[in-house]
């Protein structure tokens, strides 16, 4: 089946997630009552009566006989928050009562979570089963950067390893939205509620969806609203002199207003639910303010007040940094711009503005800091962005379980106790400005979805951490795993084995102790120590025959450190305190260097690439056992991409490993073979 | 004016190169006779005709009352060789004999360029004017890199920098041949005889040219035999699969070898002179005879065999070599390929095949020894291969001279004393087998054709160089510089001041002594020490803190030095006797390892790279005293190329010394900025 399917139906040749049917067996067998009203509840009454008819329960439209009742909205009356429910246990019956139609399908699921792999009884009794859920973070949004085209260098989906756009074909919507709306299905089940459906680079073709393209749009909003989620556009700052004609975008132009209101109107006349405009400007080549200077929050709140009206919201990105900078200068620290560029201006955002800032201070890499924006701006909706999408750690060919890392920086505490940072995202910050989290996804027309399928853990992982930061990364493995696979321990213990430290791995036999960037430039797929070495992108690590890293202190460098509050600003500073994985991030030390951990660094990289590949190999021989037991395609394709991941675990081992002997001549204490 | 044109008049918006109607003002007040058939006789008619038209003589159809005399072929009885011509006095009037169409035509411009700065009467009376001339070497051909379409990755022309292809435009010949036919002029006056017109890499498009595409092969052969040059197809090995629907190419197949006599038929059906067929196997993935278990003088006579019945001749390119070696293996050296494939085949290609060797045993980088094959295969017609198109030597944005890279290889004795490269290639080696030269063109749609307007020299001086490898580099820029600008003596001394010297320059700011390949992998341009060090291409210098180089010795390395016979085996060998400027590509050196200029390899890096960015800049400075000299377009694109040049000469110094510098450790003597 390729057409167009009704919500909820299958799409014959795309991997179901962790959304088979069989993940519905725990409720399918129960009487389920759905009570209430509007599109997402009959999405819930949808899947409830599929699951019925399927493994011999029953579809009710009132409580009455029910074992198990989801209620929403004016018919659960209550103190609920939006996107909010409350499960509670009447006599033998579990009631769910939400606040909204979205709140009700976050608790169907919640439900079909906890009975993927027990009943219903055994359900109840699992801490975290009953009581008030409500979302951590308000926001939980997928960035697209899909192109409407094939772009010549980006392919279709920038930074895309899974194929090409699921919506997008030929610079029009695709005629088959079969897989839209099982995406929009899998994305509803964990709770994401907001969708950005171009790339943040809009190019020409891109900058009419907001005009010509209206139509496109709409229909992928329908097809998102039945899920609970809102969609918006990138949107090009330029957009009206590229698309209205007009001689400038200078946000104080009348003119320009003026358009930005037009256009702002036209937009949410076609979709009155429509989320709002996200907007990277001055940014790697991209428009913005800056060519009238004007500041950011000028360029900002020139678009907030058109979408304002309509109850809109413009995601502003902060990834703005000098990419023509020369690698002479050592003073210009691309680490510090945006704090630099947006430190300043906190304060003078409007309210529907969301500050979206990258979570480390780089560009998504396996191991950076986390930005120090996030502690800078009380009186800033803060967006924290992270990158499902795995430009930089391993592509969707290598393993890379990423729970962990956004469990850690999630949690980090920019103040060193306290208020972590999901909770500044979330709105219990010292400005108490909710925002929340934002992700590039990493889906595409794959038939996996996701090019590796282990991959789609970490969709669902961000999903599930938007709602509650505090998950620990071992249970939503545990989660997705029960979902994908149903209850096999064997299974489970099997992708524990592959997946829980497969990030570890992968920062091993990657760049080593925080210093980023040693990729094949452009593609960044692969080593290439000095490969951004002596570009304008500003991401050096200066190594030389003495030593490596970048000297960000305040005492002899850039000064990096000293945009954290206390304690970082000083556990940073200090090469005492600085922690190991970050140590090349904060200072630029000999390769005698002792770590923490006892050894040199030049001796680290050497046993950190050694047991990197080594732990590849037990990844490849675990993996081997699960032959049989799990779908032979999924088993088929991870296999080969284990492959690949042996293949290029080793190239990152040797180059670096060479690199570093050659460069620093100090030879591997245990003698391994380095080429 | 961009309709087609008919010979001879000028493209309205193509600069003349070295054909601008003043360079005729010698012959045109003349009266001169014109005498033969034929349409190469035809076109030397129609470029005096034009001439005398212009500045006041007469075209003559016979010798009575004439100045200048220039009859062909049966009109000129004599001992005269193929495309050779005699000048001699009869009286006072000029008579040039030629053997042929094409040698008349050759005979006229070797009239031009000595009238060009002076009068007949003064041309007579130099040296080098009377006599019999005839060329060096046989084949004077020009291969063009042109794709039908825009390649994704290559553009329209590979390794073009100049715009796109003259020839095609979206997969068909161009509506408009004013160019071509201009082109063709140009090469006709320069004794060019053979052109390839589609890239040695065959695409899907283009490998019909072998059959949907004659008609249009044909109307290019038409515009090109006017000017006594023939025209050839690059061609598929697999071609009897992919165009032909055969299940294998393999050359001893006798399915196959029926497809290509009937395709080779077809052609020359078509085409009654056609030349032949170019053909670039197994290598860089394109197709051959490898995969067949077949070798190469299996697959060159397959066409060889199928082209004979018509006069045809096989190109067939040794450029055969791994490209996808392990950079840690350091035993196979991708400098021995060629001479390892073919030289085991001397004696085994059939009498209508040319071999055709790349000038070194790399790829075309600014500095490398000659290729050992040209002196290992007495019993193979040899044509050597140049670059024009200066993809390692600038791209068209650096000014380099190649006439002195051309004269030193071309000159080049490699058996010490004796026979030069263009003896053998020229049919004067040990086996007596002529054939010639071949090289890539650099011209495109630019309206300067070359992009660089100082690489037309480029250009002339590879016809120049072809017809007489003995000629002074120097004496070829003098002819250039006064057909182009006129007899202007400053003009003249700027562009030597700028010029003479500008290889020399090049290879100073970029890689050192012979190391080649420190660039930017994929386009080339600009400088990345380790861009190539660990990549599958097989170009590595083997840079740790100690020294560099590739120790290429039989004593300790990969025994190239080996291929060469005496005395280059034993000078290259030892370390007392190898040239400086080949150091690196020979042996592996501490960075202290003191040059026989008195230097270390270190302290050289620096002297060259701080000399070669203050020759740039007296480059550009001696171009400005030129303003106002030369026409402003010309002056204003040298002069805008020539910041691109201080710009990248400097980008080039700082990363070759800083990365020098890092690595070595050793402190540049005179106390400079190193980065």
């Amino acid at each position: 089946m390729t057409g167009s399917t009704t919500s909820g139906a299958a799409v014959a040749d795309v991997h179901p997630a962790w959304l088979p049917d069989r993940a519905f067996a725990g409720i399918g067998g129960l009487r389920v009552a759905v009570i209430g009203d509007g599109d997402v509840v009959q999405t819930v009454r949808d899947e409830v009566e599929r699951a019925t008819a399927r493994f011999g329960g029953a579809l009710l439209h009132a409580a009455e006989g029910a074992d198990l009742v989801l209620v929403a909205a004016a018919q659960a009356p209550g103190q609920l928050a939006p996107e909010s429910f409350d499960v509670a246990l009447d006599e033998d019956v579990v009631v769910v009562r939400a606040a909204d139609g979205p709140a009700l399908l976050y608790g169907l699921h919640h439900v079909v979570r906890h009975t993927a792999a027990r009943d219903l009884a055994a359900a109840v009794g699992r801490t975290g089963f009953l009581g008030v859920h409500a979302p951590a973070e308000p926001i939980r949004m997928l960035d697209h950067w899909d192109n409407l085209t094939v772009h010549p260098v980006m392919g279709q989906v920038e930074r895309g390893y899974s194929g090409d756009s699921i919506f997008w074909l030929d610079g029009r919507l695709r005629d088959d939205l079969g897989r839209v709306e099982e995406y929009a299905r899998l994305l509803g089940s964990m709770a994401i509620n907001r969708v950005a459906v171009n790339n943040v680079n809009v190019h020409a073709v891109e900058a009419h969806l907001l005009t010509d393209g209206l139509d496109d749009v709409a229909t992928l909003a329908a097809a998102f609203r039945r899920h609970g989620i809102r969609t918006h556009l990138s949107v090009s700052f330029a957009a009206p002199m590229t698309v209205g004609g007009l001689a400038t975008s200078d946000p104080l132009d009348d003119d320009v207003r003026a358009w930005w209101t037009r256009a702002a109107a036209a937009v949410w006349a076609r979709i009155p639910d429509f989320g709002g405009f996200v907007v990277k400007a001055d940014s790697e080549g991209q428009p913005g303010p800056f060519a009238y200077g004007r500041d950011h929050a000028d360029g900002a709140n020139l678009l907030a007040r058109a979408v304002a009206p309509h109850g809109g919201t413009v995601f502003w990105r902060a990834f703005v940094y000098n990419h023509t900078q020369d690698w002479r200068d050592r003073s210009t620290d691309r680490a510090r711009a945006a704090y630099d560029h947006f430190a300043p201006l906190d304060g003078r955002f409007d309210d529907n503005v969301v500050l979206q800032v990258k979570y480390g201070p780089m560009d998504f890499q396996t191991r950076e800091p986390v930005s120090p924006v996030v502690a800078a701006m009380p009186r800033t909706r803060l967006a924290v962005e992270l990158q499902v999408t795995q430009e930089y750690t391993g592509q969707q060919k290598h393993v890379c379980w990423l729970g962990p890392q956004w469990s850690e920086l999630l949690g980090f505490r920019p103040w060193g106790a306290g208020t972590t940072v999901a909770d500044v995202a979330g709105g219990h910050g010292p400005g108490g400005r909710a925002a929340g989290l934002v992700a590039v996804s990493n889906v595409g027309t794959d038939e996996f979805w996701t090019g590796h399928p282990l991959a789609q853990a970490n969709l669902y992982a961000f999903g599930r951490l938007a709602w509650d930061p505090t998950l620990p990364a071992t249970d939503v493995l545990d989660e997705w795993v029960d979902l994908t696979f149903g209850a096999d321990d064997d299974v489970r213990d099997a992708l524990h084995d592959v997946m829980d430290e497969s990030w570890h791995t992968y920062e091993d036999y990657t760049a080593p102790l925080g210093v980023g960037f040693m990729v094949r430039p452009g593609h960044h797929y692969g080593p290439d120590v000095d490969g951004y070495e002596y570009t304008p992108w500003g991401t050096y690590h200066f190594a030389d025959r003495d030593g490596i890293g970048v000297d960000r202190t305040r005492a002899t460098g850039t000064g990096y450190t000293g945009q954290y509050p206390e304690p970082w600003r000083d556990v940073y500073e200090r090469l005492e305190t600085c922690p190991d994985e970050l140590l090349l991030f904060f200072h630029h030390v000999p390769w005698t260097h002792v770590l923490h951990r006892g050894v040199s660094v030049a001796q680290h990289v050497y046993d950190t690439h050694f047991r990197g590949v080594d732990a590849v190999d037990a990844m490849a021989e675990r993996w081997a056992t699960m032959q049989g037991r799990v779908p032979d395609p999924f088993f088929d394709r991870v296999a080969q991409r284990l492959t690949e991941q042996q293949r290029g675990a080793r190239e990152w081992r040797d180059q670096l490993n060479t690199y570093v002997l050659r460069k620093s001549g100090v030879p591997d204490a245990h003698g391994r073979r380095i080429h």
